[in-house]
């Protein structure tokens, strides 16, 4: 396992983390630019601040920063309620695609979707089933478009309190389980990447930890499903069901234990710290997040 | 799969789903007072309650309302710092014990417990393998005590939302491991009961509908695991963690499918509703709210 207490260069940061400081939204420049200070190597953007300043912007601020991508943030929402909602998720996916071969992002992150219209607080049914199909349709599809452009797609699986509403793949187990249905072929040269497979995983200990089965199936996913390490903390109690992660070291979750298991498994890329926090790290500046992630990368991560 | 559209003899009420009324903290004699007027025979109290009243005075009233016991709500917490602690955890499961057997109780609920002083604010440590491990050898103990009187023990698989706080078995797969590895004899005649195991499971809609492997767990489980069926449901979006449970109808989870699994697999017994909601039922009459219990029982479950 990595040493990483003497210093950062393994860890990239989420700009979900950073996007408010003082309480005020962030443009995608001054996060950069707050990572590059910090020495931070590598970033994981949203598309929404990528696209706020521009695909061509970004790549160049990127450049000009020396940041890596440890994933792009992120494609997926596949489920809908009639074929054109389909189609319109699909083209976007593809779109999400292309920017994030333009940013040379180590993966396209997918959150999946659950149920249609759940996260604007009225769904438009409650077939879990159905919403896990089109799922599986819609990454099949994504695939084949991916593969050819070389970008691979890491399946986020989401903590089962969100399966409603933002992601209906729930354990490592059954991402892993998408993975060997739709990408069965194992080993190299799938991509003009030898290291990783077409398909994969990001493992986000936020959503994972609980699962009796981890450890199991990181020793599954192994080394070329692996794509992304997520990290935040569970708070006890958490008083908001999105927006009350902790920073690592501040809840429950052995994150080093789990890190451990990645690496056993032969992962070796980013830490990337994904936290939101309405009521905590996104009223503070930004240099005192950065500081603290550092600071907890190194002792606790 | 049994009709419940013409009647509700198979609707069970946990009392903690009318425990406040118009915001007021209610007790049991009011609670079953109430639960009699409305036709219903079965109920699953708490242990405060009872204490409240006396474990003699509430047989007493269930004998007078003919009520019977869908289960007894609960037992478990398992998991301590120290042996003091894991004593006095098996002492008072095995007084809930002997209480569900005066209580005539279908089955003893454990909620099993997750990290030491989480419940309280503050963990005492953060290994949930300890915990897992701790929670086992409790209820390997507590089984020997209540196999001799003949009480079964149900598992409760509980969110995993809860897993640093409440109860570290979180998904079914997990508590049905459990029980082949402490009560390995599947069939007939370990209790004086030939048609239930000596442990087995409380399957809450609330806590399990999320899971991909639940339809194939719940045929695991079979007749003689499957000891209570909870409902609920799960609302979009959910405003508090604990206390924001939905009435079944109301939320997205499809009970009938679920009741359609558990009846499947040789489950015959009572649909026990157990909700809390701070902000929504608790504020209403009791007899509202049962009204609306057997409505949707009904109609939905």
């Amino acid at each position: 396992m990595r040493d990483f207490s003497g210093g950062h260069e393994w860890l990239s940061i989420n700009t979900a983390t950073v996007r408010k400081q003082n309480g005020v939204e962030q443009p995608l420049p001054v996060i950069l630019d707050a990572c590059a200070r910090h020495g931070i190597r590598a970033v994981s953007p949203w598309r929404d601040q990528v696209q706020a300043v521009g695909l061509a912007e970004t790549v160049r601020l990127l450049g000009a920063h020396g940041l890596a991508l440890s994933g792009y943030c992120r494609g997926g929402m596949f489920t809908a309620v009639d074929a054109a909602g389909l189609r319109e998720a699909r083209d976007d996916n593809r779109r999400a695609v292309d920017e994030a071969c333009e940013l040379q992002a180590a993966c396209l992150v997918l959150v999946v979707g659950a149920l249609p219209g759940a996260l604007q607080g009225r769904a438009a049914h409650k077939d879990l089933a159905l919403a896990r199909s089109q799922v599986r349709d819609g990454i099949a599809e994504l695939l084949e478009y991916a593969r050819a452009r070389a970008m691979p797609l890491a399946i986020e699986p989401l903590h089962p309190m969100y399966a409603a509403d933002r992601a209906c793949v729930n354990t490592l187990e059954q991402a892993l389980d998408l993975c060997d249905a739709l990408d069965p072929t194992t080993g190299t040269g799938r991509l003009d990447r030898p290291d990783v497979a077409a398909l994969g995983v990001a493992v986000d200990v936020y959503h994972v930890w609980w699962d009796p089965k981890l450890e199991a199936q990181i020793a599954r996913a192994g080394k070329d499903r692996l794509l992304a390490f997520h990290v935040s903390d569970w708070l006890v109690p958490t008083r908001d069901m999105l927006n009350d992660r902790g920073m690592m070291g501040d809840g429950v979750i052995e994150i080093a234990r789990l890190r451990g298991w990645v690496e056993a498994a032969g992962f070796a890329g980013y830490s990337e710290v994904e936290i939101f926090s309405t009521e905590n790290w996104w009223k503070r500046p930004a240099d005192r997040v950065l500081a603290t992630c550092i600071e907890r990368h190194c002792s606790v991560v």
